[in-house]
């Protein structure tokens, strides 16, 4: 499956509506089977589908390593995956996915609103720093390596850089599938993250922010803004949150000491 | 609370390091509690949560009309909603959730693929027509109507129009969100919508699309793109899906025959 395809459309321009033809991206279904039971039906993008099923299910906290999954079967036609892990599943963490983690509301602790953050998000002990020029650099490949999200305007993209080149750069209509396909790839492929860097074509939401914790790095790199929950957990959680990256300027919101004006700069 | 706060943040601006001050977007959670029981959990902008929980429920099937409601009761300062009905919530249509709607994946029938949108969704009987200019002068109006975007970048609008005016504009952080703020509007203050317009600030996703079909308008305007399956969805409920609205021009992909040039073009 391709995730553009060329569509009929009617455009209006110079004052006219005519017949033109324009690039669509796809949106297709992937329900994933957990342990022979439907677990839970997505929209995405047709493409690195075992990925994404790897890194969702790590996401939300049912496997750690690659080990522990025993067999996986991607149907992409249909949009199934088919995993089967070593263990049974828990259905009691199943029902807590939307529930409210209402323990860490008093203020005092962390910022999580759901169960399956508290238990999947980790703190961040990375030793990596950037300089602004290579904060600035990264952003520019994030945007110049996303061909699609030229053509049609409408996918999110997302890259793993470590301090010297991109690791691996994932697209996807649905900005969480995009970080949960690059969690999955480092998953699958065992790459230690702590000191690498996250770069997001999207704003920093709270679940965003979350996602970089999950795959565990320190720094996430947005041409956008984040929200004042992103900025919370980004401080509690020890991630450096870099916004606005548009030409050469940007903004540290939470642990700028990551970032190190060099020799260079 | 604000949906928008100030703070401490880094600035990296013409070859320096410095403190600045930001204005960042307020991300809050909401819990809704329906008939005594924790029914979800989402992050908002913490605005209009009364009309926001009115639209989720109507999103999700539970109500149609506002007097369905028998009491609810908002807790902005905790984030929380208590709504009783007059009937017993049915927890089999909770379950179908996340539950894929198997029956309609076989090509033949409607493009949908969870339970909830395919007893919510539905099809457009709107005799409203738009000339050109008014789907460039509504898009100009939406964007000129968002300080909130301007001011921080992290937000999403929504707006429902008349043939003649904006009738009410919602801002959210979360795309959805603004659209289920606009649905609660209109039920709790029992708008007619058939022949009204919805102008959103985003992509236009199956999602998004569902959501303007579950308003009731027949048409959507946005600067941005659809995806293939929200076109499929467009055609199917009736709906025509304006994108790319900038400048002087635009494209329709789907149901164009309400899209008119008039004298005034």
């Amino acid at each position: 499956m391709d995730i553009l395809s060329s569509r009929k459309i009617v455009r209006f321009q110079n004052g006219v509506l005519q017949d033109a033809e324009d690039s669509i991206v796809s949106e297709h279904p992937l329900t994933i089977h957990l342990n022979g039971e439907e677990f839970a039906t997505m929209v995405c993008s047709p493409e690195n589908i075992r990925e994404l099923t790897i890194g969702f299910l790590a996401s939300e906290g049912f496997i750690r390593s690659i080990d522990e999954i025993k067999d996986i079967q991607i149907d992409e036609s249909k949009g199934f995956a088919y995993v089967e892990l070593h263990t049974q599943t828990s259905t009691a963490s199943h029902e807590f996915h939307s529930k409210r983690f209402i323990g860490s509301c008093c203020g005092k602790s962390r910022q999580f609103y759901f169960h399956n953050d508290a238990r999947t998000a980790r703190t961040s002990t990375s030793k990596l720093t950037l300089s602004p020029s290579q904060c600035i650099s990264f952003m520019k490949q994030l945007q110049e390596g996303s061909l699609t999200f030229q053509e049609t305007g409408g996918v999110h993209n997302a890259a793993l850089f470590s301090a010297d080149e991109v690791i691996v750069s994932r697209t996807d209509i649905g900005r969480h599938n995009a970080l949960d396909k690059i969690l999955g790839y480092c998953i699958e492929n065992r790459i230690p993250v702590r000191d690498k860097v996250i770069a997001f074509s999207g704003r920093i939401s709270s679940e965003v922010l979350l996602k970089a914790s999950k795959i565990g790095v320190g720094i996430i790199l947005s041409k956008s803004a984040p929200t004042d929950l992103a900025i919370k957990l980004a401080e509690d959680l020890n991630i450096t949150a870099v916004g606005f990256i548009r030409g050469q300027s940007f903004n540290v919101y939470s642990h700028p000491e990551r970032i190190v004006s060099g020799a260079e700069d």
